[in-house]
């Protein structure tokens, strides 16, 4: 893991860009973290955008988490998106879903499946590995929180990865159903934010998809509104859940 | 509205006991309150079991909403149970009820009607006068929110009583189908709970309900597990949901 910036955020935040080999990433600490105490650490996704487009709310969560909650919070471009090398496949999937979101068609199964399944199989082990390099940092240690989009990378991890005790996500349709049956191999507790006028997510698939979820402690968040308008307080909900189950 | 009893609980917090003509009552008041900072209020409703019965529950939730955020909270016994006289068409609603849940038989709309439409039309302008006496009191004033079970009550209460700025509910299925109706009119910010395996309520039902409230602002927050089973974290996010409409 190799830091190629270093930027103090105010608050008592340090922000510092990293790259794995050639996954990009950011790290956000509280300046407060030493190795005697080191901060819980909450692995952020987000949907494969582009880490420079999804920078300022990514940065906005991982500020208030380190802030006010003494998190250190991390991120990483995911394989195909933001500067990182084009994947034809998945190139050729996100077209086939604009295609169908525009002519307002069901999004096929066949669509959904080319789209996620190979983002998982990449995606899992490269979080894995920057979690590996993000553990072994001073200041950083103890219980580990996955939140954020992409929720069958989230389910996948939280299936695979027993480093990872809470996770939080962020409800979606455009989930494989082979992701429901993983779904049902999830223990953890679970925060999960639904949004419940989402026009590109399907309602009831979404509450399917946190009915099947294994885990005992689980709780969902629906609040009135469209795909980005999840209310504001639901950040602090969210740091919440984290603070009861990472200390 | 006469004080009956007065009891410190610690943590600066009231407990007096009042009655309001033949309506018994209790309510609970941060000491700081005063005349210059008066405290918001919290009414708590509650299923028509008897005062006494539910005092544990009801004097936890309004003792943490004194302590912690300096509400006010009041409560007070429903007509036809705990100490007050009997009410013959309740009476035999509520053992057509309890007969048909030993049955396992789906409970018909018409023991629902019987068994809510009545108690709503009573419950309601006895809350009413109730608030009206409350908010005379020196120490208890501005914004008013109203949280607990029946929800039709809760409903009416949200639709009639322009005093109120925001309600909790715990989702039932227990609803007439005139309430969803009523449902609709609601506008003022909710915050719903939900357990997603309650034995005594349909979820379907209670999906359908928290899609029909009219208002803006309306979160729904679904646990894993029983009727009973509300964990004990949504106590704070629910008074979290007051103080951000009650300041």
């Amino acid at each position: 893991m190799l830091f190629t910036s270093e930027l103090p955020l105010g608050d008592g935040v340090l922000e510092r860009e990293f790259t794995l080999g050639e996954i990009p990433g950011i790290l956000w600490t509280p300046v407060s973290a030493s190795v005697s105490a080191p901060a819980p650490l909450i692995l952020i996704g987000h949907p494969p955008l582009g880490l420079r487009k999804m920078y300022p709310r990514l940065a906005g969560r991982a500020r208030y988490y380190a802030a006010e909650y003494g998190f250190a919070a991390a991120t990483i471009e995911l394989p195909g998106s933001g500067d990182r090398p084009r994947w034809a496949a998945a190139e050729q999937a996100r077209a086939d879903l604009r295609r169908a979101m525009r002519a307002g068609e069901p999004v096929g199964h066949e669509i959904v499946d080319a789209l996620v399944l190979p983002l998982v199989e990449e995606a899992v082990p490269e979080w894995q590995a920057t979690l590996d390099a993000l553990l072994s940092l001073p200041g950083i240690g103890g219980p580990v929180g996955y939140e954020g989009g992409v929720i069958s990378i989230g389910i996948r991890l939280a299936v695979v990865e027993p480093r990872i005790s809470a996770a939080g996500f962020f409800a979606g349709s455009l989930v494989p159903a082979a992701m429901f049956e993983e779904a049902r191999q999830v223990t953890i507790p679970l925060h999960v934010l639904l949004q419940w006028d989402d026009e590109g997510n399907d309602r009831q698939a979404a509450l399917d998809l946190f009915d099947a979820f294994g885990s005992k402690e689980k709780t969902l968040h629906a609040n009135l509104g469209g795909h980005t308008g999840v209310p504001r307080f639901e950040l602090d909900t969210g740091a919440r859940f984290f603070a009861r189950h990472l200390k």
